[in-house]
């Protein structure tokens, strides 16, 4: 535990800027999902208005999260993918044919739920542009889009979303550090009783495990009782559950290792033990989704012969992916609370966040580093 | 087989009206999915321009088709449904919340692929206006939306289904007489070969096992080798399979019979039986997705209680239910070739209507009834 | 049709030797799964009293049939493999482990239903000789076993199918021609009112399809109204169904198509379309499974590296393979039924054979051919 | 934590013992699975031999437990359930049959993993001895059993569990005080480094949640990093992840809330966020089988009626049950750690108790309660 750290209001800390080190494996630099090689992030985050809600008008706390496993032309060059449903009390669009393919051939979108409509009409509009062939003879694409529900803060009825405000997502994705917290799709996130948002993490794994990395964003909106690589957070401070069990929460698990659908499943379903460690229970009302993808290699939308070619790791060389993806997604969490500012919403709604004077001093009381 | 049948133009036979009689069981009085009662169904069919395809502008050759589970508020009074995918390459929406939960809480929306996201948009703000509180706090909504590619005749880079023809579809809705083949989101599909659309049947069950009623509406569009109660009529016409593997179908499956989701879920399951009846063979192209609900009872959307009554078939009495949903798919995709007229679409595209009068020879040459 | 056809006692016609031709593919040179190269299968038929049944005595009407995906050590080569349950009412074992792998280690055992743990047991030990290191530290093995009830025939409560009689089949597991009908695992089975039992069938894609063998083998058990190729023989001969809606099928189908697990599930599934076309309904007590394995490829128990090379077929390109799939199905049904000799079980109880020329007489009517 | 607590060889704690407590519901009386009303377990240890191994000889460190949900006659008066498999890498048996029919009609028993089939085939047994008609006609049974790999400590190979075990197990089921640690099942289990075995524990949810009872049984044999309420005891004991990542676990949940199928399958899942918080990552070796039951009903096995009453909870009420099952499972994991005596098993391996003094210590260091 580092005692020094300034929390200073314009720069809060990520998880190890705060002596937190979650799990046994090393981050890769930018311990952010963009550590594998090639994927994109960008956010366009919408804020505007104060005060009552008014249905249609505002106030606005909403956005959108682009997350692109390459900058590439992925309808032409799609990713091998698989999708798992924890709890489908959810309204995410698109994964059926992710696992029935077992493929990805758009980028992610996340936003808030009633937008998840109107957000892939923008992506299957973003897609057209570059691949005309789209929509002709027996041609379609795969919106992928997931979602939570902000409407604690948001005017969620508005559907405040636009065409051009998934284009900037898109169009302002970039590789390296990603901001993470109150932004893009997570602008108006709660989890676990406080603000939260978009968190990344990253592992890199030992050259004898195969060298590979492992990458996920979470976009966390989720009821549970915070634990802190377990400590007691919540319980501390008095931030129970069922105070609003609903919620949601998606997870994002990007990786270079070489994968098929049916390794990337059982990937994909590890997340969730991730979400577990940090207080995270599964209510009712929290539909949560996971997608994982492989950046190894890309499937061409116009094979030219009846077969491919590909390479997988072994099932056995699977179980070190797999701790990597817990501890990535726990450490994901955690950081999409630190970095999350108060954000006062609709009807003055708030929602607060963690104070990281407090949280500090529970993790000193529990020895938790 | 009826010799006397009359075949004109403006009124193509359903398959009891030529003789065709598939199955065991009757069907109810409309043989139609609004036999069960309470079900009401509405089409608003988009036909404009000729000629050659200029994206965004047409020829337009698309719709909607809503299927009304009851009349009341659905989002207060939701109903029993389960759905399965059988081929999940399409675009179907909310289809993971009603396995979850166990329920519908909009109406069935059924129209063209790409404009699937536009219609959910639609429908979620078509229920908002009768539901003021979805999007407060956790209250959400899950539209459910099927789909099919109809961009064979249609312009369907230009996803002209908008708000205004969802709407129409919604409260034009209808019990008895049900419009097939080529109407709502019928208007640009074909199948096996021929031009296609909305199909529906319907069984009632003996007084012995239960006296319930199964209605089925199909949105077809799927490759395969048409089979007409067993004579092989797709062979015999040369419509052979390959030319055009994409596709898809929906199949919605009503009963009046007490089923909860785990039992809905073996229903909907059924319906692949009966259109594997008719020559579809899951071609990878084909996006099928199967939603079954229940009319039996309805579930409020706040109960007063933590526990809610319930009634449901024995596993044993289902044997009767999953044939009649057989027999059924298996006609009303007879209906959905047999009623859908000969269309032109863009780039003068003809998807022909199969030829009554050759059909009725065939039949009597394999003394099909 | 073939008029000329000559049915004797001694040896009842497969579906081509009377002139039923089903679907658009050509079978291989046996018509069987082992025209997929290295399958082998070897039957097992315990056969033993007569008259009234007495619990662990008899009479005896059952066996065991063993599919090998190749003649190696299938521990140390394993093979592609999924599995797809269509109506889990039925006790088969080791169908987690094959999709969560993708792979098969075991041959496929088959039998009835209170023998399946036996059989599995019998398995284990087979394999451990083979591969002493199963069961030491953390090496397992995942038998796999399917059944049937033919408790309708058989003293079902003796299980007696004994660890030899499972050796038996799997040691005289041969290529080439099948036995079908009454034998192994269906000396006591019965099909939509006949007496049925082991089926096999075969379809070799064209060579611009690529070439592939799909080979089906089935062991029929279920309700239905009898279809053969469109004419409807179980109405014509009074063979309704409800009389016993019990039942269950499983069906294998290999391939020498290079597949992975996700692909090989998309086949599996497609089987239930072949079984549809024959008159089956998939009733309440007809536990439906489905395994697919592909031989193109085998799978190193241990591998050297911590990724392996692969190959594997487009999405595309499935929809051939989908379609032979079907056909192959629908034919290895009838097989089971034509090839299986009336057989007399415990209370004197009488599975008919269904009549060879009432039969043929039938399909001459309907023109089926 | 409670300083002054004894650690005796002959009376190892339960984790409440040591003041350790998790989560934020209260036990029941027992805080065993056994505090939901009816529910009764019995234990089968087998221990003999000691040195080298000699397969087919032992040593032999193995066993049976068995889970009644009633003490009545199962077949005839089954019970509503659930199974989920979060890692197929197992080999139970029956759990397919659970979620199609919805119910469970036998006991449950846990063994290892070579051992499943006989174990099943001996339940078969019992279950005829009260039910003759089972094997008559239509009328099977479906033996539900769970099971790990005990071959570090356990001659695997011998298969040592024979009927008469299985038989004691269910016999001598009784409800109060459970044993916990290596007993049973458990009795050559090991988990994240340590001697495990049997674990369990319960929640009674106050009564403006419903007043339900939830207990867990698990059998526990699991890579991970053992965190205990948070503290990182694996870490600090130098036991890491990848010495052996085989094992598995299996996860029973009782509850006498009325809850119907697709309740039960998600109060299931649930249970795998409960191993996580133990530090469970869901390792490619480890088979991660679940079912759930109610007490709430029994289902007649021969229905009077097509229809059936029932009662469950509502979806919203389920989110403090979910939460219950959570951290029942998590103590129960706990439980099974540290009522596990130190074992010796085939050729002298050893699998070591956790030290109860170093664990408190590390808890005080931790400040965990």
């Amino acid at each position: 535990m580092n005692d020094s750290v300034k929390i200073t209001e314009d720069e809060r800390p990520r998880a190890r800027d705060i002596g937190i080190h979650i799990g046994v494996f090393s981050p890769g630099k930018y311990n952010a999902i963009t550590d594998v090689k090639g994927v994109l992030v960008g956010h366009c985050t919408l804020i505007q208005g104060h005060g009552p809600l008014t249905p249609g008008k505002g106030p606005i706390r909403t956005g959108v999260t682009a997350i692109l496993p390459h900058d590439g032309n992925m309808f032409k060059q799609k990713v091998p993918a698989a999708s798992f449903v924890f709890n489908g009390f959810g309204k995410s669009i698109g994964l059926h044919q992710v696992n029935e393919l077992g493929n990805l051939e758009t980028p992610i979108l996340l936003t808030n739920t009633l937008n998840a409509p109107i957000v892939a009409d923008a992506l299957i509009e973003w897609m057209m542009k570059e691949n005309p062939e789209i929509g002709i003879d027996t041609c379609t694409v795969n919106p992928v889009v997931g979602e939570i529900n902000d409407g604690f803060l948001n005017d969620i009825q508005g559907r405040h979303v636009k065409k051009e405000h998934v284009f900037e997502a898109l169009t302002t994705a970039q590789s390296g550090q990603i901001k993470e917290g109150a932004v893009g799709a997570g602008t108006g996130s709660s989890c676990m009783g406080w603000k939260s948002g978009i968190g990344t993490s990253s592992r890199v794994l030992p050259q004898d495990l195969g060298g590979f990395t492992v990458g996920v964003l979470v976009l966390t909106n989720f009821d549970g009782l915070l634990t802190v690589n377990g400590a007691p957070v919540g319980r501390k401070l008095g931030h129970i559950p069922f105070k609003d069990p609903g919620g949601s929460v998606m997870v994002i698990t990007a990786t270079d290792a070489p994968l098929y659908q049916r390794h990337l499943l059982r990937v994909a379903k590890r997340a969730v033990l991730g979400l577990a460690r940090t207080g995270f229970y599964g209510s009712n009302g929290s539909g949560d989704f996971f997608i994982a993808f492989s950046t190894a290699t890309t499937i061409p939308h116009e094979p030219t012969d009846v077969t491919l070619q590909g390479v997988a790791m072994t099932n056995d060389a699977l179980s070190s992916l797999f701790l990597a993806t817990v501890e990535t997604t726990e450490e994901a969490v955690i950081n999409s609370i630190l970095k999350a500012e108060t954000t006062v919403g609709r009807d003055g709604n708030i929602s607060e966040a963690v104070d990281i004077q407090k949280l500090v001093r529970i993790l000193r009381d529990y020895s938790i580093e």
